[in-house]
């Protein structure tokens, strides 16, 4: 098409996507496959967002968000991970956290850029570095590493064009978590060699046993860590469409005059709720971790029951289970699995290559229906494992 | 800065914002700079946002908006402009009429790719078409010309590199519209030589006298044009970002997947509002139509009496007059008119280069407001001209 971009024209379409299209059209379908809180935002949040309605601000905030917001988040990040940022230089409030990453990457991305990014990981990093002309370099996580980033894989992927390591932790879609000794382990190399870091941190009030630590936290790191952080999955308001980014002033700095361009502010009801979440939302967090927690712990339970092995993940609300034992690709598995038993996953390479011979289930969903779900997909596996004894995974 | 993109570092800051700055800072200082509706967004609008928050709609809707927003969205089109489009495939909601510009052109731009762009106009046209890779190619139009687009400007700024003009009518700051015959003269110039259009249409419900006509409207054109349009400025609701854009199924499923990875979808509670925006709000909108014509003729009537040639802006809500014969340069008199008199305005070089010996006077404020500016303005514009007869514009 003579009018299109080449770039834009590349990209492939989520591979998420593609199943939520079936399941829609077929109506006793369960899905297990979208990657939000199954929770309505709490009360006292829409009601912040009700009342300024009915005071009637409905106008633009100014371009880097309200500055109560900004002051709000930076006590929150001095409380939770002990981090300074100045509100007025060096926070931005976005369009989720999925405007931040794409409006991070254009600030900083000059053709040809390499920027790392490991995988599997949440679907957005490669096409908005492609977009903003850089070349991604992928790291594959391994399940024998539970998923972490191994200081050695930085190593072996960095270049001289190297500009950015992407830090998808608390890890969508695999639940892997990075502690305080493996962020310090990479660290070194990152100070060392002079990489800029992008950690999406938009899952780190939802880990499980231990607390979440920001890169940023580790010595030597705040000045080449740009923070990503939203209020989509902590508080469940995803529909809101409201996250943010903290970090040097020099790089918030052109984030807001692309922002002030491409999108003028981030929504101002939206905006107000989030003040009264970063103020009172302490709880209702602690109760959705609470509940995320038991059905995690149920549904690693039934992967054991039905011999899938399953890697225990330590934050975020999804299990990414080896599937590779039932001898079909991943795609083929969610495929067939919605065909026959009609539960929605979805296929571990929409996360990457490297999610082949996984499948991610989300668990932001009821226990009920994870149990009526998990029913079925255990018939599934039983029926394609073949006289196959569970348990003995490949 | 190494790590920064230069594309990202030469971007101006926008000329709107520095004055704003320093109004925010001067407790006694009117502003007549904002381009946005003093209106409150309309009660039973809002209500319809509360409505939707108390029902507890606060998870994402599908990337391209609610199907029942979109279909709306086709309805009004068909009403307003004769043209149909199909809700599935030719329509998507965006995060306010920015959010849609911003990614038509990373949709439809390759490098070197030359965008005219007629100037003074918004500030975000060439700002999104440098950081898409593109060559902004200004077109200055004309006082004399009413600031209408002619043909001869167009071919004299085409080139084999021309792939898309920017139609920014209603224009702001000039308050220019173009009528349907402009528009089937420059239509036949932009089907032979291929051009597509990106019709940034915010202002079409605010016209005086005539309704607005869309390019698309033109035989040979729909095929070849990009409305642009949303609900901040007919509606009042500028802090509910949201905005569409409709066009060739081929751009909008490229714009769909840019949307998916970098915003995921537009505010949800903003979605449910709109719907009721368009079944309900026409009667809104005349209301507010004629609160606006009504201070529109008032500013045109000061500015007569105190000398400044202006021409009669037929959209939007602003005057553009000509200060030239004062002597100084816009930004000299936006400045000094502000420190002697704390009088906010934008000077026209805001705007683009050409801007230059005119300010944009903004009457989205209410006629009290505007009397007690204008007020201040003359006294302004009598102390600084020197003796000059008023009205023996140079």
């Amino acid at each position: 098409m003579r009018y299109l971009s080449e770039k834009c024209v590349n990209l492939k379409p989520s591979g998420i996507r593609k199943f939520f299209d079936i399941v829609s059209e077929m109506p006793d379908a369960i899905s297990l496959g979208v990657g939000e809180p199954d929770f309505d935002t709490p009360w006292h949040i829409r009601e912040e967002g009700i009342y300024s309605l009915e005071r009637g601000r409905t106008f633009y905030t100014s371009n880097a968000g309200l500055r109560e917001l900004k002051v709000e988040i930076g006590r929150y990040l001095k409380r939770r991970q002990g981090l300074s940022y100045h509100p007025d230089t060096e926070i931005i409030i976005t369009v989720g956290g999925s405007e931040a990453i794409d409006i991070a990457l254009r600030a900083m991305i000059n053709p040809g850029d390499e920027v790392l990014i490991p995988q599997p990981s949440y679907v957005s990093y490669e096409p908005c570095c492609l977009l903003a002309g850089g070349v991604p370099v992928v790291i594959e996580l391994k399940e024998e590493d539970e998923f972490r980033l191994k200081p050695q894989q930085i190593l072996d992927a960095l270049t001289d064009r190297t500009k950015i390591l992407v830090l998808p932790f608390p890890n969508n879609p695999t639940g892997a978590i990075m502690e305080r000794e493996d962020l310090e382990a990479i660290a070194q190399i990152l100070i060392e060699r002079d990489i800029f870091v992008l950690s999406d941190e938009i899952y780190s009030e939802l880990t499980y046993g231990s607390d979440h630590v920001s890169v940023a936290a580790v010595p030597g790191m705040k000045e080449r860590t740009l923070i990503i952080n939203g209020f989509s999955k902590a508080y469940a308001m995803t529909g809101w469409r409201l996250g943010y980014a903290a970090g040097p002033d020099w790089l918030i700095g052109q984030m807001v005059k692309i922002h002030q361009y491409a999108i003028m502010c981030a929504p101002t009801t939206s905006q107000y709720a989030a003040v009264e979440a970063m103020k009172n939302g302490d709880r209702d967090v602690a109760n959705m971790r609470e509940a995320y927690n038991g059905r995690r712990r149920y549904l690693l339970h039934a992967m054991e029951e039905m011999g899938l092995q399953c890697f225990e993940p330590k934050g975020a609300f999804y299990i990414f289970p080896n599937i590779s034992r039932l001898g079909m690709t991943s795609e083929a598995f969610a495929t067939r699995l919605l065909e026959e038993e009609k539960v929605a996953v979805v296929p571990g390479t929409a996360f990457g290559d490297c999610g082949e011979g996984f499948i991610r289930i989300s668990y932001a969903y009821s226990l009920e229906d994870l149990k009526e779900a998990i029913g079925r997909v255990g018939r599934f596996v039983i029926r394609h494992s073949g006289g196959r004894p569970g348990g003995a995974a490949c």
